[in-house]
């Protein structure tokens, strides 16, 4: 899925320009092949929103997503500080969160793992048994995909879940007045990107070491936090943080043609975010907001059912600022004065692929 | 999805067991959301089917598959035989095929098109139009997918469909004295990519390069004729081409615990495949039965459905022989010798990656 920004680069924008003509319109979509089997398409392609939605027959969505990761290029892995069992966790955590965005519960991963000749048996075996463990632990089953020799690694993946009618989470319909909330803090995984790849000698404890590093290496898809989301009936708008906190806004805003007002003093910062922010000499909010995939969720949701939502028990939320009516994303200060808000988003990074993990 | 066979190289033979250890046992998976949402699996990754199968509440089957594809490194694209808009055709084929393969209707295809900075936007547009028409000849949307920068393209998706409760083929469950039928010739795809990667000058009749490239550039999912043989009820097993024929008929055997005996003479051999064959100086059959992407459908039915079957319109099929109990896939002449089947499926050609499209 793809965020519009205001701030992509030229090319990005083209290039989304091309897939929004292409794929436009993607309504009225539906086929019946009679004895009550029928589906629906409620949200192609066109809405881009996390997963597609298919109506079925009987009381249920389908939400169905795709995504690739990075396979060899991991920063961290070519640093030696992720093995492969770790990729495989990605893989199968980065494809689970898309359906944990829509509020759905997951059915199923499918999972392309192409290997290069080169590649052992014993680390092939720990990509897989990587994907295995990160499904198990989302409670679902590598049910299938694709795997073979290429000429590298390549890993990719698609999630499967259900919902109940109407229970699907969009990047749409975030109303003025909303609060945004944050499931967790955000910044870990691009703060931890920075830090192993710094050229600085000195480092920050060694504690904060290992939770930035177990951003990447266990990251958890929040299925349980989305399909409360879901099942609540009062979530406005919804989306996942793959691109960051940013980007996850800059989507909402888009989809759902509002702005943000979001207030600093709420930031859910950790010290691991703010030590490498001042070891490295960047700006805290920079990392906070910035490029770092937490696979945390971010949703409205109108002020009068913040508490329902915030009383549930394994639903951590962080009311962050609220929606505003202007389509600009700003950062209010504890003074009061606003700012732009700080960070950059996945998609704003691609001139500079060196930087990327 | 992979096929298990005896001349597996060792290497694929080791993976494979990783696989099947791993993956074992997926039954009696379930989630119960309440108020009738619901989905269980049926058929997951260790029945190396060609989509994983979950009934869902209501009267339907989900069918899911993911299929990678080569981006770059297809040779007729190398070579300057198939444009961009070709390669998104394949890819959107090639998962669709899978859905075909089990008797489904289609619903849905989530494409993954990671491009090079260097692609121009006119190629990324040509692999997207590729894939968008495809789709809608095969009467489906693209509804989703991951698109964004990488090193180098790579195409990847996943297809959805549904069918009727128990209506899913799946490649298990060939009998004994079953006739095997496949829905048109085979082969095609492997001469051309042989032909137009020759040495010598000579070539074959110009109507037939024409054909030859057109299975590489317009190839069809048999989705009508999986969803006749799926909705007959009386298909024992099936599987498609990917891998070529004799990798399918090695899929079925393998699932079946069955053994084919292929006769000669029923072979619905092209002249495009013959004319590639002696021009090249390589048997025939060696082409027809090997490594060859033609999406064809391979069923198998009793003697007494077949006539039923081949009454169909919009249903060809060629009978080209018999299942047999004995594990072994035999060629019997027209004077009623027998000899091993020729040929050389996908799996088997890994250590020799120069000779892949």
């Amino acid at each position: 899925v793809i965020s519009i920004t205001s701030t992509m680069s030229s090319d990005e924008s083209l290039r989304l320009g091309v897939i929004t003509r292409l794929f436009a319109g993607q309504r009225d979509w539906s086929v019946d092949l009679g004895d009550g089997v029928a589906a629906r398409l409620l949200v192609g392609a066109d809405s881009q929103d996390d997963c597609c939605v298919f109506q079925l027959t009987g009381r249920q969505e389908l939400v169905v997503g795709s995504d690739y990761v990075r396979g060899p290029k991991f920063k961290l892995y070519e640093l030696g500080l992720l093995d492969e069992f770790d990729l495989g966790w990605y893989l199968a955590t980065a494809n689970l969160s898309d359906v944990a965005a829509m509020g759905a519960h997951p059915i199923g991963l499918l999972t392309v793992v192409r290997y290069p000749v080169s590649m052992s048996i014993e680390s092939f075996e720990s990509v897989l048994t990587g994907i295995r463990d990160a499904a198990a632990q989302a409670g679902v089953l590598n049910v299938g995909g694709d795997t073979g020799s290429a000429e590298r690694l390549i890993l990719s993946g698609a999630a499967v879940g259900i919902t109940r009618p109407g229970a699907s989470l969009l990047r749409s319909g975030a109303s003025p007045g909303d609060v945004v909330c944050v499931t967790g803090p955000t910044g870990m995984a691009g703060a931890a990107l920075r830090y192993f790849n710094r050229e600085q000698e000195m480092g920050i404890d060694a504690k904060y070491e290992e939770t930035l590093l177990a951003a990447w290496k266990r990251p958890r898809a929040r299925i349980t936090e989305g399909l409360l989301l879901g099942a609540s009936g009062v979530v406005t708008a919804c989306v996942d943080t793959s691109d960051g906190l940013k980007g996850a806004l800059e989507a909402l805003a888009e989809r759902s043609n509002v702005g943000f007002v979001i207030d600093e003093p709420a930031l859910p910062l950790t010290p691991e975010v703010t030590q490498v922010a001042d070891l490295l000499g960047q700006p805290r909010l920079e990392l906070f907001f910035g490029d770092s995939v937490d696979f945390q969720l971010v949703a409205t949701v109108s002020p009068g059912n913040l508490k329902m939502l915030q009383d549930k028990a394994n639903l951590n939320l962080y009311p962050i600022g609220v929606v505003a009516a202007e389509p600009e994303l700003v950062l209010r200060g504890a003074d009061g004065s606003c700012r732009p808000l700080p960070g950059t988003a996945w998609r704003h990074q691609e001139a500079a692929p060196a930087a990327k993990a």
